[in-house]
């Protein structure tokens, strides 16, 4: 993927290099800075880091903390750097520490259905992993084949599985951080089910890397499903399959898996992979229920939509059904032939999809943007996205705008900012509009409690 | 239930008396302090809290707590008083707020299938108006039909269903707190996912009280199954019987209820019922699998338990198999025509089953405290139960010492103190043994950051 590498600005290194540089893992190397300033959420960073730590051991992300502790360092954690809200990236003044480097599976219990690692392992590797036992491990953002645990961690990552699974929040029972001032911390236990002291594994998934670093983490693996049943349908156009969506909700069955595409990331799709999707309607939706009742599952969700499809492909064998999914799958990619791509992460309730999708196209009409859109329907997670021309952030004008309405509709549709990207930089400013004052103090009082001197991945999420 | 008054101690009240008077739902009426001195935990306080404020609306509890912080005035809030660890004992010095008036159903939405109610609802209620919309509330405490919402969500309470369908924590998506000082937060969100900001939601449940006061709760409600299906077993004793929820989770089934009980409990159920459940073996296992394949999932778990088990019994009927979830639901109040009842509430891995439940035969052969067990097993839950006679507490010698073996018990076996009802004050003797002393200074970092005069609920849970 073509991430554009900021220019460099050198002269502004000096105060971070003098206190981390005796750290031995350290390095002031002008590529490995450069390579550590961005994510993949379309910011570019107007500076570089002033150095990165490449940790490979508990020990160095404790000695690093220490160090930037007692030296006042800001701190950026970093895992595999596919982000989408520019949580990960850096500028001159801050040190990155880089844990992809700590990409272990430390252990896994078949029994108790449990996986130990280390931040730095891929989301696909705990999968494959635990694939041998016939386990699996239910977070599965678009990107796993690329991103990492702890970034999964950081940001309470979702994907297609949560729509029956929940998200990573739901399948991480235990931590270990390191905190700002390079205590170690456990939080969680080894049980499902515990209530002594208060919810901290909660409160660290999802708090992008501003309250810890996540050294160590205890996964919940589930069994693989006895069966998986697969669907697609198209529809005339996004809002109709928006409202086919809400019927399968109202028709109250859990998929495992319930998606939609919109006919522009169809289009796209078809370009990119020589598919003709486009011509079978303007939407799309693929739905897969799994289970001992998968098969009668699926019959109802296939009775649900169809006063809303004009096609219906009902999957017969794994490989077709492997084709459908596929075609979800090739979204991203395929968008990222276009141009630099910026993922949007609305949600809103579930019945107010085709309200979303609406509102997504008067925006795209009133800013001139084009938007791609694709969801998590289930979840009413919408993932309206952005293509900017390469050598352009996507906080120049008019994307900026864009992003901003989205948010505008998502709050006017009762909903949220960011369902499982997280905040980042990107989405900051409009943080305190969503939260509240007396809720952005409480966070605040929080974060000053565990981070008193704001060494953390300062400026980032709230 | 035969809750004992404890005596009053005159004398004390002057301090909270003179400073929250003035609060309109005021009162130091004897029989109503009494009344909120105690839970059903077993413990009996001391004294009598100074006052009860009977609150009836957001706005009283905003006022009691305004004038509790001016006037550094502890405060134990209290919902329906059924806790199990004395969250919500309070004592001379202190006033209790009373919520169990604010008991409203504010809304039902059965589109998005939430529900919006005030924190003295009782969960029962809760369940019946959400069945009217063929919805359910997950989390099933054995209490169902006396404990509060409110006291499930400072618990982050569980219940027999959670196997499935998981704890307070995953059907809570916001909340509305009144903080220590009087200002209303605002936790979570109308959506399912969102990451907006840290998980403050997250970190409310399960916090005793000592965080704020909730004064409203956006529960999820889910689809009642389209099909329950419901076996028991006997087995010779209950070690094979753990052995064989061990290999029901082996065997990786999901049910949505898998609940173990031990001979002497079944002997207290057949003398309170007239029933003859001991006869037919030393332990019992409930077993129930609900959704579109519950028949096939149910076929599973009597393959996995049939080596272990002396007879099994698949449910033909609703009646049949509501005759057999009622023996587990029978459970305590059997015990309690006994005696003052402490039920316990360990948590082990799922398969260390069999060597808690022996170690708990040690624990009782050693202490000479007769211990009645069971157990949530598909969450390695245990609830050994101690009878004391109805004057004693259970803070006096010999429980106290059990209590303490039982807690080492579980963490010998990697597990935790509380699984579902709490710390309180009963068990916090022991929660830094369990958190550690960085958990524990974290903890305490946070209800500093969050009640800096310490008001909220003092002296329990960390």
């Amino acid at each position: 993927m073509p991430i554009k590498t900021p220019s460099d600005t050198p002269g502004v290194t000096a105060g971070a290099a003098t206190s981390l540089a005796g750290h031995p893992r350290y390095t002031s190397d002008a590529d490995a800075r450069a390579a550590a300033a961005t994510d993949r959420s379309g910011y570019i960073p107007p500076t570089l880091p002033d150095g990165v730590i490449r940790a490979r051991s508990v020990d160095d992300v404790v000695e690093a903390l220490r160090l930037a502790h007692a030296h006042a360092i800001p701190v950026v954690p970093r895992g595999a750097g596919t982000g989408l809200a520019g949580g990960a990236s850096a500028h001159a003044g801050e040190v990155v520490v880089d844990l992809s480097g700590m990409n272990r599976i430390l252990a896994i219990d078949p029994v108790e259905m449990t996986a130990v690692v280390e931040p730095g392992v891929l989301n696909a590797e705990v999968n494959a992993a635990a694939a041998e036992y016939g386990l699996f491990y239910a977070p599965d953002p678009a990107s796993t084949a690329i991103c990492s645990i702890g970034g999964n961690i950081a940001t309470n990552a979702g994907g297609m599985w949560c729509a029956k699974y929940g998200v990573t929040r739901e399948s991480v029972l235990g931590l270990r951080v390191v905190l700002a001032d390079g205590r170690i911390l456990r939080t969680g236990r080894a049980t499902i089910k515990g209530v002594t002291g208060y919810d901290l594994n909660a409160l660290f998934i999802g708090s992008e890397g501003t309250l810890g670093v996540v050294v160590e983490a205890t996964l919940r693996l589930r069994p693989r499903p006895v069966r998986t049943e697969t669907v697609a349908a198209y529809f005339p156009d996004i809002e109709t399959a928006g409202r086919a969506a809400s019927a399968i909700t109202a028709a109250r069955i859990q998929p495992s898996i319930l998606e939609l595409m919109d006919g522009p990331t169809l289009e796209a799709v078809d370009e990119a992979e020589g598919t003709c999707h486009r011509e079978l309607g303007g939407a799309f939706l693929l739905a897969q229920t799994d289970g001992y009742g998968a098969h009668l599952e699926l019959d109802e969700i296939a009775r649900a939509i169809s006063p809303y499809a004009t096609s219906t492909h009902r999957a017969a064998s794994a490989e077709e059904a492997e084709a459908l999914v596929k075609a979800r799958r090739d979204a991203i990619p395929a968008l990222e032939r276009l141009g630099r791509v910026s993922i949007g992460d609305i949600a809103v309730p579930r019945n107010r999809l085709a309200e979303a999708f609406a509102g997504l196209e008067d925006i795209s009409a009133q800013t001139g943007v084009r938007i791609f859109s694709v969801a998590h329907a289930a979840d009413g997670n919408l993932h309206p996205m952005i293509v900017v021309e390469p050598h352009e952030s996507i906080t120049d004008r008019p994307a900026k705008a864009a992003l901003g309405d989205m948010f505008h509709l998502a709050q006017r549709l009762g909903g949220t900012l960011t369902g499982e990207h997280g905040v980042g930089l990107l989405k900051r400013e409009w943080v305190g509009e969503e939260l509240g004052e007396t809720s952005r103090a409480v966070q605040q009082a929080i974060k000053a409690a565990l981070d008193p001197s704001g060494i953390l991945n300062p400026a980032k999420a709230i």
